[in-house]
């Protein structure tokens, strides 16, 4: 079901009850780009570390706008042993409630928004017709200005911003050129008093004219009247004087009360959606989802915490999420579209869904991919295959293994860390998983340097290479040539993060243990483990020409992006890896406001 | 005329024609934003000099996208005695060219995304189908790239981003796992020099895949062969292989060259209108185009000059302008649609114009405001309305006067300096009008401080108030209450402004004459003087008033900017002046390419 500005209030109990009565719910989001500083190998680094990884889509992509929101519900049907599906798609756009509502500015990516064209997206939707939002903190104080300025209008003060504090002590001050103007006006208004009309529309005028009005009639005519700023057709605004006995005046406070409160809701607007998809508890599926709930919680909840640990306890009051990470070994290719292929074959089974009637049934076979409601109704399938694939594990074997099953209880509250080589996923509720990455080195290296230079540097071991490029360097392509000729320097990666720790002020340095990795401060909360698989690292020597050629590749992009073409865009870190390394994991697993049942 | 990326290269001819035939051009952008930092009110504070203007937009304005460009070509037919027009509407989206190509990133503003939503704007057609463009130095270094590749190809070296430096020295280092793949390959290709075939089509491969294949096919068959990259239409990339002798060698070269060249100008695209209006030097009139003028050399021609002298060197270098201030005293609401309305009427003539065939032909009966190619259509109007007025000064009166009159030539190249009280243009070929502003006083005061205290601090003077607000007192509401309580500060204006330029650092401070004034260093390059009216100021006790009211506008203003919702912006000034001041203004014209011929 396509929703916006237009029928968003008409489907807003539709999505309600299809959330209160889901098993489990996917989302999705598209957005108008991605970084808007590094380009996306830098912003996704191999090895970064998890709180780098935050850092860096907190710093570089959460200018950009989430302006198609994807739900889909999914309620599994036990007569039809099916599920049934509810898909939304729904566009966003924080079109200003007033003139003094914020006023966002959203940064767009060129690729990204070409991408999104190519595959049909529909931008005028967005733009003209995109439903609103307000995150908790605009929406307090949106609610206090307005209980403010009906405190005041009860006062009979008037609107705050037509008046000034001393005005209604005294008479208006009227400017000579518009004293004929407020006279007339004055005239209009005692005729009011003595004739049969009850309102009186006043000619549109300017701002000045109308509080000049206002600060007039107040204080001429305390009692008995309505004064009210109306707008035109056209936009025109204008001043409607009524005269009011008591019970008027309160029946059109009341009137006046409703409508408000009414205005408010529409400005909270999509944030509704959101607070009612955590209000429920209900468990939320994603693919590569962390962006999505970077998004979701710095447009529609609050803005995003400096510290990952923050970011987790956000998460953790908003969503409950759920990570597909753990049959890797079976699935090769994470994009969306593979995933579904794979998850339609063997070892898994193809999903028996439906959907309601008045929603578009979605075809698998049409790929509508990358529209956000499709997206999130093809992750919803995958986590469903997922799910009873690991039914099959069970004696007796379960064809059906329900969102709140036991089994799949483990991996609840992690979100995939794309493109992180060594560390799957981020652990919302606890402690994150800690590689050994003492096969890591960190070399900063003269730009003239060949990959042939690298080559014969490190022709003798079998080694991981991270390589970053002087700051200095990449800002000043023509500089310091001489100086920085022929000199290199290798680093561990532990002497690397230390020096990155040491950079930071007024932050303490994190402990190192025997071994030379951190002693991690961090608590975790719950003691049960569960079975990661360990990945053991082999020596193999193709693995150091596989190193070399991915250095050769990193190489060339980094030649084009220092091209004057492109120009330099901060610190671009190329790296280097293949396979899998040791974990020093801690213990950790969490269940939070997730009810489960048993397998 | 609507000009996309669909009929871009069809109409091209057909714009060309029409510069070049018209005796005058008018245009006009639409933007996806004003202003990123502070609001309109103080991005356009009306006590700017011409620099502070320039560097305010310069630093908060140029971040947003000139998305569509109205053109309206005006030739006057002696035998109709009417303008003939030719109205287009170019809808531009920067879509990156290739891989290497910059990504462009852009600001969109939700108050002026949302405002031409409400004009029935089309974003499909700027996202969708825009036609892109490339500045000078991008345009170069595409060139330089094409070239450098060309030149590589010629030698055998493939692509350069394909191979390694020192690849070309020996064969290909082919990891263990590629080892199969890559023989596999060269089997096929030596069947290909024994078979009949012309032609072999590998299978789509990865990226390096295909950097083995060239690395590989480059020293195993330095002859013979001619290797390219093909995209299949679901945009998967593999490699043909073809035999070739050297005269079909020298044809698939000639049509590549071909090729790349039409690619260099599809990405050059909508730049190439603006060169070509440039090198037309014909005159060009707009609206309030000191914004329009500045997005079209950032966007089209070069990255924004720091310097405003620098500014105006390059807008001569690029377009002749056209300022239709002189008639202030005459028109007095500035907004086009209002121009319009006014410059139909007494002692205004409507001009006669006819749309050419094929084109749109628009009623300002029905209005298309902020459409880009109406708006420049409706520009033209009146630029033909005020020409034709001045010659009904000339003895005898004339009923037209042409694009090249010696009449209006002393109005061109001055931009107009929207909402500045004091400075009606910018002068581009000379140095601009000095105000005197000592009249004008700074005052700083505390943020408790109510309109009565000012009211009071100021109320035996008739004075002009320019007030801002300690850039701390705004950042930091609540502290400070105590420091500032009961101080106030009252600065000249000279003594402001010096103080400003003290702040920069590594500028010489301007010197100050006698009269407490700016003494420009500036030379005038010509010497006949145009005849500015002066404006006396008067001193009028209702100015005052004025003043205070202006004021509490501004406070109202302030006290909703600081609130939680719309959050600090940086310094916002609230400025407050009426009426106009004596002018000590350097003599200055400027004439440059414009040819004029006799009224």
């Amino acid at each position: 079901m396509e929703v916006t500005r237009k029928n968003y209030k008409d489907s807003l109990s539709t999505v309600y009850s299809a959330i209160e009565e889901a098993d489990f719910l996917a989302i999705d989001g598209e957005f108008s780009g991605i970084s808007d500083g590094p380009n996306v190998s830098a912003l996704t680094n191999g090895l970064d570390t998890p709180e780098e990884r935050y850092t860096k889509l907190k710093k570089h992509s959460m200018d950009f706008l989430l302006f198609q929101f994807g739900l889909c519900t999914f309620k599994y049907d036990q007569t039809k042993s099916k599920y049934i599906t509810k898909p939304f798609n729904f566009y966003i756009f924080p079109k200003p409630f007033n003139r003094t509502s914020p006023d966002i500015k959203f940064i767009c990516q060129s690729s990204s928004i070409d991408f999104l064209a190519s595959q049909g997206f529909d931008f005028n939707k967005v733009f003209c017709h995109g439903i609103p939002y307000l995150n908790q903190e605009e929406e307090a104080q949106l609610r206090e200005q307005t209980e403010e300025r009906r405190n005041q209008q009860a006062n009979g003060v008037g609107t705050p911003s037509f008046i000034s504090p001393s005005s209604s002590k005294g008479p208006a001050h009227v400017p000579e050129e518009h004293k004929d103007f407020i006279n007339r006006v004055v005239e209009k208004v005692e005729a009011l008093f003595s004739n049969s009309e009850k309102t009186l529309d006043l000619d549109p005028c300017t701002g000045f004219q109308r509080k000049l009005i206002y600060q007039t009639l107040n204080w001429k005519f305390p009692k008995g009247l309505h004064v009210e700023t109306v707008e035109t057709e056209k936009k025109e605004r204008y001043i409607q004087v009524s005269k009011v006995d008591e019970e008027e005046r309160k029946r059109r406070e009341q009137q006046k009360l409703e409508r408000e409160q009414e205005e408010l809701n529409d400005a909270v607007g999509f944030s509704r959606v959101i607070h009612a998809i955590s209000k429920s508890g209900k468990l939320v599926v994603g693919h590569n989802m962390l962006l999505d709930v970077m998004h979701t919680i710095h447009q529609f909840y609050c803005p995003l915490p400096e510290d990952l640990q923050d970011f987790k306890e956000v998460t953790m009051l908003l969503l409950t999420c759920f990570l597909p990470f753990a049959l890797q070994e079976l699935i090769t290719n994470t994009s969306l579209a593979e995933l579904e292929k794979q998850l339609k074959e063997n070892p898994f089974k193809s999903p028996q869904v439906e959907t309601t009637e008045r929603f578009p049934s979605y075809d698998t076979a049409q790929e509508q991919l990358h529209e956000a409601g499709y997206d999130a109704y093809i992750t919803g399938l995958c986590f469903i295959s997922m799910a009873n694939y690991l039914g099959s594990f069970l004696t007796p074997p379960k064809a059906y293994i329900s969102a709140r099953s036991k089994l799949i209880e483990p991996f609840f509250n992690k979100l995939f860390l794309m493109r992180i080589i060594d560390i799957p996923y981020l652990n919302i509720t606890g402690p994150d998983l800690q590689p050994k990455r003492d096969h890591v080195l960190y070399v900063t290296f003269p730009k003239e340097w060949k990959t042939s230079d690298l080559y014969q540097l490190f022709s003798l071991f079998i080694i991981y290479l991270l390589v970053s490029f002087c700051n200095s360097l990449r800002k000043h392509p023509a500089m310091n040539t001489s100086r920085y000729a022929e000199s290199y320097k290798i680093q561990t990666y532990a002497e690397y993060i230390q020096g990155k720790e040491k950079e930071k002020p007024g932050q303490t340095a994190k402990t190192w243990g025997e071994d030379g990795w951190v002693k991690s401060n961090y608590t975790s909360s719950t003691t049960s483990g569960f079975g990661y698989p360990r990945y053991a690292w082999t020596a193999d020597p193709s693995v150091f020409r596989c190193s070399i050629l991915y250095l050769c590749s990193s190489f060339c992009r980094w030649k084009r992006s220092i091209s004057p073409v492109q120009g330099a865009q901060g610190t671009e870190e190329a790296l280097i890896a293949d396979g899998w390394s040791h974990y020093s994991y801690p213990d950790s697993t969490g269940s939070k406001k997730m009810k489960t049942d048993g397998v």
